[in-house]
C-alpha cells in the first residue's frame, strides 16, 4: 500500500497550496527502489556476460539514481487522478509504478546519447558515465577531475555510454510490450512510446544542427526544437499515458498535448534563463557553458535582433571563452533585454496553460480538477525553483 | 504465393547440391521490397518532423538496401523447414516477412552504433551512413572520397548515426511486440530478442576493450567475444525465432544455439583470414585495414604465440601503416603459420556443427532433416565465398 500512499500524495500537496511542492518522499523512495530494482533484474544477466558489462551496468545503476524522477512521478501522480475521475485503470498500482520507472530508463537512455553526441562528461557538477568510464581508463583521475580525458579515455566512456543506452532503450521496450494490461491498453501505451522517442530523436537531430549551423537558428525553429525535446517524453508521454491507462476521453488527449507543449517550453526556457541570468552555485550549471557550446537559445536568437549582437556573437561557441569574457557578454544580454525577453515568454508559456485548463474546465469533457490541480503545481514546481 | 515460394528456394538447393547456393532472386527480392516497406511506413512521421528527419531517413533507407539478407533469408527459410516438419505455425508467411525484415532493421541499427564507435567511415568500399552525412557537411566532397572528415562533418555524420539506430532499434521491438502471433509466441520472441541484444551488445563491449588493450587479447576471450557479436543476432536470434514460431521442441533449443555459434566462429573466423590473406578486389575489404584499427583477432592472437610476433607486434594498430609494410606483416604471419592456423579453427568448427547435426539427427527429438541441410547449406555458403 505503499506504493498507492506514495502516488497520490503530489496532488493532495498541490491541491492545499499554490507554491512549488517538495518531492515527495515517499513517492520519491518508492520510485528510486523501483528504478534499482530494474538494473537489479539484470545484474544476473550482465555477470553472465563478464565483468565488463557487470561493470558498466554498475555504473549506469549508480548514474541513472541523480535526477529528480520528473517524469515517473508526473505519470504516478496523473494516474492516481484520472483513475479516480474515470473511476477505472488498466494497470494495478504496481504496474503503474514499473511503468513509471520505465520512463526514468528512457530518459536516462536519452541522456546518455545526447552526452556523447553533446560531448558532455559532467552532469549536476559530477562527471557523467562518460566522463566516470574515461577517468577509469587513465590511471590517477578522479571522478572529479573535469580536466579533458584522453582520446582513449573519451573513445572507452563513449563506447560505454553508446551501448547502455541501447540496452536501456531496448529494455523500456520490452517492458511496455510486457505491461500486464489489456492488449488494447498496451497498444496504445506502445504507440505513446514510439511517438515520443520519434518527436525526441528530432528534436535532438535538429538541436545539433542548429549548434552547428546547418540549420537557420530562428527563434521559430529554436522553440519548435526545445518543445520536441522537451515536451514530448518528459511531459506528453507521462500524460497521455496515464490516460491510455485510466481510459481518459479522447477530448483529453489534445488538451493534455498542448499542455505538454507549454510545460516543456517554460521548462526549457527557465532553464536557458538559468544558465545565462542564474547563480551557478544555486543550480549547477556552468554559467558559461551553453555560450561555450555554442547553443542556439531564445536568448541567442532574440540578441541576435538587437545592437547588442556585435558584442555577443563572437563569443557563441567560443571554447575558449574566459569567465571574465562570459561576464562581459552576460552584461550586454542584459543590457539589450535578451533577459526579460526569456522571461517574458516564460510567462507567456505558463499563461497560456492556465488558460488551457480552464478552458478544458468550461468544455464538454474537462480534465478532472486534480489534473489540472497537478498540472498546475508543476508548472509553479518546473518555474520556481532555482529562480 | 510469392513469399512461401521464395522461401522454401533456399533448402531445396541445399538438397540438391553441396555447393555453395546463390541466393535465390525471388527471396532475396520480396525481402529487399518487404525492408523498403519498413522505412516507407515512416516516411510521412519523418516528413512531418521536417526536412531534416526527412532526408536522415532516406538515406538510412538507401544505406540499409545494400546487404546480402543473410539473418532474414534464414529466418524464413528456417521457419519453412520447421513449419512443415511440425506441420504448424503461429504466423502467416506475410507476418513472417514482417519479422524476417525486422532482423535486417537489427542488423543495420547494429552497424551504424558499430560504425560510430570503430569511428569507421565505409562499407563494401563505399561511404557508409556517417561517412554520406560527413561528406553533405562539406562542400565538394563526394560519396567516394575517403578521405578523413573534418570534425565538424565527423560530428553530423556520428550524429545522424546513433540517431538513426536509436529509431530501427525500436522500430525492431515495436516490431515485434505487435507481431500478429499469439502472445505466448509474442512473448518468447521478445525474450529471444531480448537475449540477442543483450549478448551482442556485451560482445561489442569486449572487443572494444580488446582493442584498446584493457581486456587481455587471449584466443579464448577473441573467440567468445566473436561468437557474441556475430552468432547470437546472425544466427542464433533467426533460428531461434523460428522455432518459436512453429512451436519446435524444446530439445531442438540448445542445438540450434550449438549451431548458432559454430556457424559465427567459422563465418567469424574466415572474415578474419580474408581480411589479411585473401584477394581485397574480391571482398572489398581493405587489405591492412584490421591491422591498421589494431583489431584483436584470432590470427594476431596465434603470431603473438610465435617467433613471428617482433615482426608483427609493432604494426598491429599502427594507423599509418603503408601498403608496402602491411605486405612485410602479412609474409611475417604466414611464415609462423598464422594463416593455416585460423583455416585450421574454421575447419574445426565446420567439422563440430556437423558433428552436431548427425547428433542431432540420431536424437530423440531430431532437428528436421530439412533444417540439418539449410545449416550445411549456409555453412558451404558462408566458407565457401570467395576464398
Amino acid at each position: 500500500m505503499t506504493a498507492t500512499t506514495a502516488a497520490r500524495a503530489p496532488r493532495t500537496a498541490a491541491a492545499t497550496s499554490t507554491v512549488a511542492p517538495t518531492p515527495e518522499p515517499l513517492s520519491t523512495e518508492s520510485l528510486r527502489a523501483e528504478l534499482a530494482r530494474r538494473f537489479a533484474e539484470r545484474s544476473a544477466a550482465m555477470a553472465r556476460l563478464g565483468p565488463g558489462m557487470a561493470h558498466l551496468w554498475e555504473l549506469a545503476a549508480e548514474h541513472a539514481q541523480g535526477g529528480k524522477l520528473l517524469r515517473p512521478r508526473l505519470l504516478m501522480a496523473a494516474h492516481d487522478a484520472m483513475s479516480e475521475a474515470t473511476g477505472t485503470t488498466a494497470a494495478s498500482q504496481a504496474e503503474v509504478l514499473r511503468l513509471a520507472s520505465a520512463l526514468e530508463l528512457l530518459h536516462f537512455a536519452f541522456l546518455l546519447h545526447d552526452d556523447v553526441i553533446d560531448g558532455d562528461l559532467l552532469r549536476r557538477g559530477h562527471l557523467n558515465l562518460v566522463g566516470t568510464l574515461s577517468a577509469e581508463r587513465e590511471t590517477g583521475r578522479t571522478r572529479e577531475d573535469s580536466s579533458r580525458p584522453t582520446p582513449e579515455g573519451l573513445h572507452r566512456g563513449q563506447t560505454g555510454a553508446i551501448l547502455a543506452g541501447d540496452l536501456l532503450l531496448s529494455q523500456v521496450h520490452q517492458m511496455v510490450a510486457r505491461a500486464e494490461v489489456d492488449p488494447p491498453v498496451r497498444t496504445a501505451l506502445l504507440d505513446l512510446l514510439d511517438e515520443a522517442i520519434l518527436v525526441t530523436v528530432a528534436g535532438e537531430h535538429a538541436d545539433v544542427a542548429l549548434s552547428d549551423g546547418t540549420e537557420v537558428a530562428d527563434l521559430d525553429t529554436i522553440l519548435t526544437t526545445a518543445a520536441r525535446k522537451t515536451a514530448a517524453y518528459s511531459f506528453a508521454l507521462p500524460l497521455r499515458m496515464a490516460a491510455a491507462l485510466t481510459d481518459g476521453p479522447a477530448a483529453w488527449h489534445p488538451v493534455l498535448d498542448r499542455a505538454a507543449t507549454h510545460l516543456g517550453l517554460a521548462f526549457q526556457l527557465q532553464d536557458d534563463y538559468l544558465s545565462v541570468f542564474g547563480d551557478p552555485a544555486r543550480h549547477g550549471k556552468d554559467a558559461c557553458s551553453d555560450l561555450r557550446e555554442g547553443k542556439q537559445t531564445a536568448i541567442i536568437a532574440y540578441a541576435r535582433l538587437t545592437s547588442a549582437w556585435p558584442q555577443v556573437h563572437e563569443h557563441v561557441g567560443n571554447r575558449g571563452l574566459t569567465p571574465e569574457a562570459a561576464q562581459d557578454v552576460v552584461g550586454a544580454l542584459r543590457s539589450c533585454g535578451a533577459d526579460r525577453f526569456v522571461l517574458g515568454l516564460v510567462a507567456e508559456h505558463r499563461e497560456a496553460l492556465a488558460a488551457l485548463l480552464e478552458e478544458s474546465a468550461r468544455s464538454q469533457a474537462p480534465l478532472p480538477a486534480a489534473v489540472r490541480e497537478l498540472l498546475g503545481a508543476l508548472d509553479a514546481e518546473l518555474v520556481g525553483r532555482a529562480s
